[in-house]
């Protein structure tokens, strides 16, 4: 498909936090959508992005935004923009995130309060993009232009992408997943995890977040039939460590057959697989998208947080060291291998930009001219 | 039993590297062990200890020990000596631990080279105690006065020792073990791991560790019967990580129940089994030994290598987190938790230093002025 | 001077914050101060001490701590305690202090609030322990039988140790003194810096610090005449950086000698200057007293903070790297040594129980039996 | 200037390391510097790049580099190439750069082995450009048409970049310059620094370093007349510590005015001074240029190196801080800074660049077409 003739107007709701830098780092350069409106707290508006913030990004802050005025998280001060991104703390985000959507607003959030929301895709775009098409059931039913679209939680994002390229090529065949995470300090927002708790040590607990990645796995490869989600019949269990990384986390993930499975595919098919995978095509319309959903390294100490995370600009989950998980009668009962995946670009922000990509591919956001931007 | 009426004069070979230094560091306040002589390769033979050493113990190398003329790895030098710790790299381990078993002399080695020997006990003294009375079959197999006792590998000591406390108390109810570590960079040595390869990083991949994991597990946890060890028929499967720590190798660990297991545990239950679980007993004749083999701690994220690694010394385990693992049908198929375990005391150099108190109070030393001592 | 006979009962200020944990495990060894009461902000108190503290020392709490009931920070709660250690942050410290001091306790305070109080000693008790004299003008002044006792700044102890040393020696010697910091996190207290901002990275600013050092550095190293101090004539000049260390804080010190001096110092004899600086005799009377004030390091890259912070328990500086500044025409101008001082012993919370047991061996704390226990 | 009518062919020699990894990641998107042949030791000769490499770089090796054939340091396999940038070790540097610049070949070169050759023009393209102009006298004595151009120390280009501002605007007025370095680890190559040294710790000495600083300075900041390079009178004295940071030599700069100044900048003259300084000009013909030699930044606490070290892609230098040195009777004595450098970027690779860009555009660098590639 070619790339949108026009551009798209953006709002940034929580755009002085870590997920909101992300965003503005991100769409500094993007072809198409453009940083038109920045919202953050009462405690922040009015003043300039650059003063209200505490920049933690390694890249300096985009010229164009440094002079921003920022505005309260109010739908009237956002009438300009045809997409709204949320980096909102989930302890504001809900009320603020339906207020958009009833003003016809296009909210793609990062925070968790929808996720679990029937009517609301829980949308990894290199996993399950066709959940898009739940839109058209929310729209009917709460009755507006507006809609809502969740990210997952990042980690979960290094889960379900390898998890989707197995259900595509064998359904059926993995009947349990442990994962065990190693996760980057940024996940925890600035400033989060205090120094004193992460130098020369790793904090084995993330609160809420394993059961985010047990219960979310569920929903994103489950099938979207009859305007609504059948979650996938999948036993998924997870341990969440924090590390002292910047960015990317790593996961070790076990996956167990199915005892029907009848054959199970060796450990170059599942590598074959993995490289295969193309939910989503890269384009003029998806510029965000990685080349490959899934890289697999060939070195067997990858990947690395810090050498691998910005693969394919950070959209893209590398994986490494696949090998069966064997039994002592030598029996193939399943696969191990690592994943990582970069948890504020394909893990948050950058989910939300490609989600929005698709969004606008599939003809959920129509171009401003038609009208689509939010009005009051 | 009573403490040792008399000291015993210890050998350290390979005395400048990492474990070598924490051997110095821990029998420095010894009430019966007394460091002897101090071998290392012959670049550093001749050379007084400091002078040969880079010394990276965050307590300073003790006086008496700074001085001493280091002596090349051969049984001659260590005339003297009743007990030879050895913390060589098994790339040279091999020939010269023969070589002082040969001169009757007591080696407990922290190298691989014995470990899958079937004559040598592979030794946790707080999993496995009973396993030094294999000793007995092998010194009338080599005909020796002398013999080797091994260490596991670091980060299985963290795994078999809660596994032996359910196995004691309840045998058969595990079937399979997952085990993801992440482990302190000391356990490479120095200089080990380089700083551009852990700063801001996770390495997923540890050369021959996860084998190591694997099947030490069966030959610790199994029985000494007719002289001889029965492995446990047990699947392990292991992922081990290297984390930006100095000391303490964390793991997740996933226990799955055999299907056969008509009861299950509560966490309760196994947190009982841990806390109570006695497989040594510390006092006059083991000071070393640790006042429980494993602690349990109550706080939801612990433990933590940087805060907990010192409980005991060093010489115990500590476990958190403990919580079953539930199926989505609601049925208990196992249980998960996250153990700690000192990489360079229980890990290495304490386990060599309690089995050897171990074997002091067990009668395989006898004391000095009866001719135990190693002579040529 | 020999021990005293009995036991002092310490109240401690501020006991779960970083300073506090400190004092606390520093104390739980000590021969005859003992913790009796801890004192803590008015929303932990009633709490048992081990749970309203998210402790953070790398040694277990002493058992004997963890279930004592915090008190909030009034004299009234305290009335069985013969000394008083405040680690309270300065935002509160000042008139909690001023109503201890009232109600006829003595006060050793990290905070600082009173180190500028010209009635107050800014006691290092390795560098300037004859200030302690200035209590009595205090007591006269404020008519009580309480005084307050102010630590240093903690870069500043690492600053002052050395200077003194030099005055003792070779008075009027050093004109300016240059000091760049290196400091731990743990300066910041907990949570403090947040790790975004510390790993992979240095800050270039600490708050007010740079004031401190160079404001006290003066007072200290000043003359008590007369029943007042006069301040060093002095010109100091510090630049303060975080970086990524737990504990210690490092300086590189560049002193410049007055262009009147006819004479300089050889390295060895500034070597020899500091190794024998004795400004208070370790004994029964001075149990914390380091054995030496300073101890200066042969190797070339010492000291360092994770393998020298704990020399003499963290009680005393560590020097090296003493090396004349030659200018280009090859006279000597100046010397430049690498200064290494524990912030939370020595720097904080042994600088206060030092200042205490001098306070005792000097008899301005008498034996409770006498009567000095504050009293309302 | 126009940009260059046509590419120019680039031979990297120690492409394997640290320094020529970076090499690698800046010339994969130069509009006139093509990567044409990768030189490395005899033990890598005839492997695949990214074989024979560890890289270590974030962003992944460009695929047009990871498939092209080592070649041993031999001039006779660059026979394609316009320039020669060297990573070498100084170990083997140096005769193999001889060997080069007389088979006619341009080298830049990062080893220190020719920095004090007389002939050899030690250029940091935004200190001191002009000194290019010593490759006519080079040339002329050397005989040939190659030449060499040596880049300056990493930390020695964050001290004169600032350094060379003021003697362009206030010549004559530092006499002395007092320089505290924070150094990243990347400085040290790979595997360099330890993990063991430099986690939780900072390492005060860096062997070599300090006296490189004090000496080049001097060259860097002299004049060139009548074909030799006078050295600046200047006193430079330098303390070096090693940091736990990945990429980015931090450094607290403080300069002493000559007592003969007869006014001294103000603090916003200096700021204006450094931000206004513009050695060279970004453009077509110098695309490596910075935008500005010196940004200086507002906020009290920067620069940081993980957050600014990418300011202007790593070329320019970052100043905060800048403060009076004022001594106690009030008078301004000097000035004190924080200055930033990427270590690998102008600190190394970036300056072989940009240096090359020069030379280009002032004429030392003919179009191939002319003939002037090095030939055999």
């Amino acid at each position: 498909m070619a790339a949108p003739q026009q551009t798209y107007n953006v709002g940034i709701l929580g755009a002085t936090g870590t997920v909101g830098q992300r965003f503005i780092t991100l769409l500094s350069t993007h072809p198409f959508l453009k940083i038109h409106t920045l919202g953050a707290s009462e405690r922040s508006a009015g003043k300039k992005y650059l003063v209200a913030t505490k920049w933690k990004q390694s890249t300096p802050c985009h010229d164009s935004v440094k002079e921003l005025s920022i505005k309260s998280c109010d739908p009237k001060h956002f009438s300009g923009c045809d997409i709204i991104f949320s980096g909102l703390d989930h302890d504001v985000a809900g009320p603020i995130e339906t207020a958009f959507r009833q003003a016809n607003f296009k909210v793609f959030t990062n925070a968790k309060n929808y996720r679990r929301d029937p009517l609301v895709p829980l949308l990894v775009p290199t996993a399950n993009p066709t959940h898009i098409n739940l839109l058209t059931t929310q729209q009917k039913t709460v009755k507006t232009d507006g809609f809502i679209v969740a990210n997952s939680n990042c980690s979960t994002a290094g889960v379900v992408v390898p998890m989707a390229a197995l259900q595509a090529t064998y359904p059926g065949l993995v009947a349990d997943v442990d994962v065990v995470t190693m996760q980057a300090i940024s996940g925890a927002g600035y400033p989060g995890v205090s120094s004193m708790d992460i130098l020369d040590n790793v904090v084995p607990f993330i609160g809420g977040e394993e059961d985010k990645i047990e219960w979310e796995s569920g929903k994103i490869l489950g099938h979207l039939r009859d305007g609504a989600i059948q979650h996938l019949d999948l036993d998924v269990t997870a341990s969440c460590n924090r590390v002292a990384v910047l960015d990317g986390h790593l996961a070790c993930i076990t996956l167990r057959y199915s005892s029907s499975s009848a054959s199970v595919p060796s450990e170059s098919e599942i590598t074959r697989c993995f490289n295969d995978f193309t939910p989503i095509v890269r384009g003029p319309a998806l510029p965000s998208a990685p080349r490959r959903a899934i890289h697999v390294l060939d070195d067997q100490d990858r990947p690395q947080p810090r050498l691998d995370r910005e693969i394919d600009g950070g959209y893209a989950v590398s994986v490494g060291r696949i090998r069966n998980l064997v039994d002592r009668a030598g029996s193939i009962r399943g696969v191990k291998f690592v994943c990582l995946v970069h948890n504020t670009v394909l893990g948050a922000a950058g989910m939300g930009i490609l989600n929005a990509e698709l969004a606008i591919q599939q003809g959920f956001i129509k171009p401003s001219l038609e009208g689509s931007r939010g009005n009051l």
